[in-house]
């Protein structure tokens, strides 16, 4: 996992202290040549960041950034568990984003992730996405972030 | 693909535009024999045609039509991607459906997208489904459906 | 399959019966070595025992209850499919939790079936999670959980 660490580091990326599990599961489960990753919340260093709804009490920028950060601890699950495995690529990621009825920029939001994880896996990066509006979330977190990715 | 297209026409049933992707990420993904398909919206030739929510603008007939929408673009994405690959099964769909806190029709409106794979794909459409209910979806759009099917 | 029957009963834990499929679609699929799993709602027997939304009609604890009985019936759905299959390990749960805007206890309730999952499967329950809230769940159930389960 170097080279992603690597490419982490060109870009001036930190990854963030792995988050442990919120309950009675773990962070990441290999089957075949596929990984899962549980969801991320917008953690960094043992605090959730950016809570709150978007169209309410955060922007769709905030939002952005919040994605920005679950899919660094994604990245940051990911390496943890990778130690054996190199990653081929991602081949999904879910977003669950906290909003009021009336928003409609997911998709912009989202970005914030799958931006981060383009400049950290350059080509491995390419993924597809489902993304939700949803009325809450665990912690009353602005987002939360799962992923698939296929292994070597 | 040429059975799944020879079925669609059977049935007067014409494959929209393939959508473009609404963000930084890819419509498809291939990992070993599974292929991911990223959230579809009831979108006919660029333009989004079921916006609002059920329960609220709009009834549960037209969110059946809805998911018939966007299993229809499902198709057209693994149409498109499929060139050099055989469709064994649909292994999954997942349906986001942006309604009232009140609506209960979830299973109603996601045959309309069951109907349709059945009718395009006869014994290659049984698949398993998961379904909820969302306070809103990206640009406003009553319907999402992603999936995951498996390749010969 | 005789090794989570009997795990079931020395936890005093009978499975409910296996609830039909609410729609054009079918219980399990299994691709390669992976069984994916529909969303199971929190029925016994044929009844929806939870109905309603936690943080207005319903708390945390029946909540935990409920994701416990949606665990049974994903192992009923499981035991039932699995006739010539050895399950290898659960590889993901997602919960979809009915809530309020307000609530933020997801993985509390969540732990209500990864911990039946622990006591039935042991150390073949690992699992990763995603978890939301919303607005809506169908005929009004409180909880939805799907699963993907990996076979030996």
């Amino acid at each position: 996992m170097s080279d992603i660490k690597q490419n982490l580091k060109s870009n001036g990326i930190i990854l963030p202290q792995t988050p442990a599990a919120a309950g009675n599961y773990i962070a990441t489960t290999i089957a075949g040549n596929l990984m899962f990753i549980s969801g991320q919340l917008p953690f960094r260093d043992g605090k959730l960041i950016y809570k709150g709804q978007l169209g309410k009490e955060l922007t769709t920028e905030d939002g952005k950034a919040a994605a920005g950060l679950c899919a660094l601890n994604l990245l940051s699950q990911i390496t943890s568990s990778l130690k054996q495995y190199t990653l081929k690529q991602i081949v999904k990621i879910e977003g669950f984003i906290n909003c009021s009825e009336s928003f409609s920029e997911h998709a912009t939001v989202l970005n914030g992730a799958s931006d981060l994880l383009s400049k950290a896996l350059l080509e491995k990066s390419g993924h597809i996405r489902t993304v939700m509006g949803c009325n809450s979330l665990p912690l009353g977190a602005a987002i939360e972030i799962s992923a698939i990715i296929e292994l070597e």
